[in-house]
Order: structure tokens, then C-alpha cells, then sequence
């Protein structure tokens, strides 16, 4: 038997936790990087991490914790980002050890703000990794849930469909179902326009429209999705995948969600740079309102929810007139 | 200007309610049968229906009551029923007055238990009214949201676009927005399957499934909807319309879905029967689980859903183990 790959994870919120816990369900040593020296002390002292997903207890002798971002890119065979879009910039610029040979999987859903790039095309056009060494994992997927070991499904996406098999194998257990699929920028943009849509439902909601509103909303998004990343990249898929239906579904019906409650208060009345203070951290659906409404400009496809959440975002158009007209787009 | 046609609405129920409140909103006059001779004094005397959206005041000038159903049989040019599936047999055998000449819209969302058909396949099967004069009326819409005058979208399906469309004309107000289409066949199956799967949500619920997975079981069961429907009447659609995946998403998200209660009794352990006495009513689903299942046999198209709900209902077999079983079928 082969010896076994090594595998790392950069990142020490709740996704990155729980993608973490995946892992020791099947291998016998992970890595595990995360910027905070104090939440690494405590994980090794009451071994669970202390600020996100507290109730899941780690085996220490499973992990090999750092916070050195090279000494994990050194460990590792397989690298698993799960860190906000806005924080990856920052972070691989801490690197000295080189990412040649190493596979990455992308856990993050959302766009680079430094470069407008989703974080597949990110690794490829500045770090020059080849396609074949990158991949996508994509839910529909709460953490928490994981935490709960209650069933959900994963969507694991590369060109190259062995290493997608490798990665799906790893995470799988019994309360995680694996499916491969080829379409890494189609999963990947679906991950990022999906917190758009969720900013959008936050806003109908907190302006005031109820719950059939909020399908008639979903039933166009899907179709505006579909649009969307057909007109970035043309192949087969189905649209009500999973990976794309389901992690829309997922996100935009979850009260939970931090870009439904950031969209919910500018429904309410909060200009974007209370609602973001109020909040204490910018939610994906911000910077991904802007690349994608600049993308759209460029490719001239229809999508008016995004037009809708980009122009109240950063055009500082009354929300609720913006709604108004777009009820009108919507069918 | 033509003479205002005549619209009367059949039945008591709070979709009915919530028709003839968006009917008053354009016409002078509606008809209005109710079986129930106590709420029908109570309408006159209160203006409103003492039993459902009692919150919406109707102006008795504009009300043609009636609790003789051949009066508004006879009244009507339009006739919209609006009564549970289970008990139109039951309402049209009381007539004496000819339907010959109506137009006749259903509002129903079910499957007639005695002949097993769509209400539209009924009324022409049975009472050789012509496709022509048949149409659908269609969500996504809770009836209590119209009491709240939220906004919400119908879809108006009829072979005959002009009668569609008058329909359409006289639904439509400051929160109701109407689409209309053609495929009366399609619009009518999606909505008595979506009872089917939200059936199946709430047993998923039951047993403890989480949001992961209820994402995951809506993505698999439009996609499920889409071959149903495509094998009963095969024509260009789009399966994301409202018409379908929002009506879907409306009924499989809501919590006062009796529906969905339903499912959710079965998956925490109640027999069918003490499910139904408990909720003193029986589910729409519940009829059309087995009426879609014995259709799907015929077809052989692949419906899981349809069929682990109907293992459980008619089976007996248990929720809990058809569910896991059901878990690897779905992606």
C-alpha cells in the first residue's frame, strides 16, 4: 500500500474545523494551521478549538497543529484552504515554502478582493499552479452540522478527476457523502454568486416581503445562476445539482447565514458600513457583489438580483425602491 | 366595454378566501359558494370568514354568497375551485346545473382520490369539459401571506392563453402578480408533487435530518419532478419557474405546511392513521404519494422520493431504515 498523503488545513474558523474532523474520521495525521497562537494553545490544551465549533474534541495525537503557514505548505501533499476570500491575500504572502507539487483544494467561497479572481483562477494566474493540482470543495455544507455528525454532502470538483477521487475518499464517513464532478469554475462560482443571492434574500426580508416572495427570489436566482456561469464557462451541467441548487438552498433559507443577516439589515435600514460594524466582519457576499456585477457588465447576461444587491451595496440606492423595480424583473 | 364577466369561487377553505380577496380587488361583483351554512351567516354578519384569514374584511355589496353550489354554478361565467381534492367528488355530484360553457379554474393542489386524476384531467374525463376550457391556478403562495397583502406571484396555465390571461387580468393587484403558460398539465403535477416532497421533508425532519441534508433532498427532488412531469407530458419548460421549483420551495421550506407536518409526525414514529386523527385532516400528499407512484410504475422513470414516501405510507415499512436507504440514492 501506498504510503499515506499528507494532508494540511489553513484555516481556524468553523468550516476549516470541520473539514479538519472530516479528515481524522479516515487518516491517522493532519495539519492543521491557524493564525491564532492563543486558540492553538487552548486546542492542545482542552483539544477542541475554542472559538468555533466547541463541541467537537480533537485526539491530539492526530494533529499537527502549527502556526506557521509554512511549516503546514511543507508538511502537506494536499493543502485545503478554509479561510475567508478577504484574508488569503495576506496569508500567501506570510509563504516562503513553495507550493510546487502541492495540490490545493479550495474551501473558500468567495472572491479575492486584491485580485477579483475566485480562488481556483487566484492560485493559478499569481502562483502558477497548473488546473490538474487544483480543486474545489463545495457544500451544501453548514459546519455545524458536521459538528452534529448529522448527514450532508459534499461536491468535491477538479480537472482531474483522481485527484478529486483522493479528496472525496478522505472527507467521506458516515455522515458525509462525497460526489466528483469536473466543473471547478462552474462549483466555484455557484459557492460565490449563491452569498449574493443570500444578501438578497436578507434584504427582501428585512424590507418587509414574506416567504413567497422569498421562493418566487430562489426559483429566479437559480435560473440567473444558470445564466451567469454559463456565459463564464460552457459545459454540461445541471444546474439543480447539489453543488449549485442545493448550497443556493442551504445558504439563502438559512437564518444563520452571515450574508442573509448583513443583507437583512440593510433591508432594514443600516447603511453597509454600520451593518458591517454592527456585525463585526464583512460577509463574502460584499466583495462578491462588486466582481460579479463587473463580470456581468462585461459579458452582458441578464441578472437582476445581482444588479439589485450590487447597486444598494456600492451605487447607494434606496433598497427599497431597488426592490420595487426589481419585483417587476421577476417572474 | 364588453359586460363584467362573472367569476364565483367554490369552496370555504383559506386559498378560497384568499382568491376572492384578490377577485374583489378588480371586480364589482364575486360569486361565492361555501358548503357551510354557520360561516357563510358569520361572513354576512362579520365580513369575514370565521374559520380561515379571518384578519381579511370583505365588503358584503361586492359578495354573491351562496351555500347552494348550483347557484354559483349558475351564476358564474369563471368558476375557480378551491376545496381539498378529497372532497370534490363529493361537491360535483351535487350538481344539477350544466358546466357546459364554464370556464373552469382550479385552484387545487391534489389528486381526485376516487378517479385518481388531476382535477383538470377530471373535469375533462369525467364532466367532458374541453382542454380549452380548463385551466390552473398556481403558487408559490401561502394564502395567509395574501391576507397580508405580501407580495406574491401566480401562475395562470389553460391551453386557451386568451381565457389565461383573463384570469390572469383579474387576480392581478398591487401584491399579486401573475405569468401566464401553457403547460396545464405540467403546472398541475408539479403542484400535487411538491405535496409528495414536502411529505418527505417533514420525515427527514422527523428523523432528525438536518438543513445539510433538506437542501440536498430539494435539489434531488426537482431534478426527480422534472423527469415525473417530462414522462406525463413531454413539451418545452423550465423546470426553475416559480410555477414549479418555487412552489416546490414555498410548501418544502414552510413549517405550517400540513404537509410537511405530516411527514414530520410519521418520521418521529406516529402511524399513519394516528397522524391523520391527531391532525384531524388528512394531507394532500398522502393521496398523491400513491396516485404518483402507481403512474411512476407505469412510466418507469427513476423517482425515489415518490417511492420511499410511498414505502412508508402504504408499506408500512419503516421511516428510519427506507430513509437510510433512500440517503445513498440521492446526490
Amino acid at each position: 500500500m501506498d504510503k499515506e498523503l499528507k494532508f494540511a488545513v489553513i484555516g481556524g474558523g468553523s468550516w476549516a474545523t470541520a473539514i479538519v474532523k472530516m479528515l481524522t474520521e479516515n487518516l491517522n495525521e493532519v495539519g492543521w494551521y491557524m493564525r491564532s497562537a492563543y486558540a492553538l494553545e487552548h486546542l492542545k490544551r482542552q483539544q477542541h478549538n475554542p472559538n468555533y465549533l466547541s463541541s467537537v474534541e480533537f485526539k491530539m495525537d492526530q494533529l499537527i497543529l502549527t502556526n506557521d503557514i509554512n511549516e503546514a505548505v511543507t508538511y502537506a501533499d494536499y493543502l485545503i484552504f478554509a479561510i475567508p476570500s478577504a484574508f488569503l491575500h495576506t496569508e500567501l504572502q506570510k509563504l516562503t515554502a513553495s507550493l510546487e507539487d502541492k495540490v490545493i483544494f479550495s474551501a473558500i467561497k468567495g472572491i479575492v478582493p486584491e485580485t477579483g479572481l475566485i480562488v481556483g483562477e487566484h492560485f493559478h494566474d499569481v502562483y502558477k499552479i497548473p488546473f490538474d493540482n487544483i480543486g474545489v470543495i463545495t457544500g451544501p455544507c453548514h459546519a455545524e452540522e458536521v459538528a452534529l455528525e448529522r448527514l450532508s454532502y459534499l461536491t468535491i470538483a477538479s480537472n482531474d478527476e483522481a485527484k478529486a477521487k483522493i479528496v472525496a475518499k478522505n472527507l467521506s464517513s458516515e455522515y458525509i457523502k462525497c460526489k466528483v464532478s469536473d466543473d471547478i469554475i462552474g462549483t466555484e462560482y455557484a459557492a460565490v454568486l449563491k452569498n449574493i443571492y443570500s444578501v438578497a434574500a436578507g434584504i427582501a426580508h428585512g424590507l418587509g416581503y414574506g416567504d413567497n416572495f422569498q421562493s418566487v427570489l430562489m426559483s429566479n436566482a437559480i435560473r440567473e445562476m444558470k445564466r451567469f456561469i454559463k456565459k463564464i464557462h460552457k459545459m454540461k451541467r445541471n444546474i439543480n445539482d447539489s453543488a449549485y441548487l442545493g448550497d443556493l438552498l442551504v445558504t439563502g433559507y438559512s437564518i444563520f447565514s452571515r450574508n442573509r443577516m448583513f443583507g437583512n439589515m440593510i433591508g432594514k435600514g443600516y447603511t453597509v458600513k454600520s451593518a458591517q460594524m454592527e456585525m463585526n466582519m464583512v460577509a463574502e457576499g460584499y466583495y462578491a457583489a462588486k466582481t460579479a456585477y463587473e463580470l456581468d457588465a462585461t459579458s452582458s447576461t441578464r441578472t437582476p438580483i445581482i444588479d439589485a444587491v450590487h447597486d444598494i451595496l456600492y451605487e447607494n440606492k434606496n433598497p427599497k425602491k431597488v426592490f420595487k423595480k426589481l419585483t417587476d424583473k421577476l417572474d
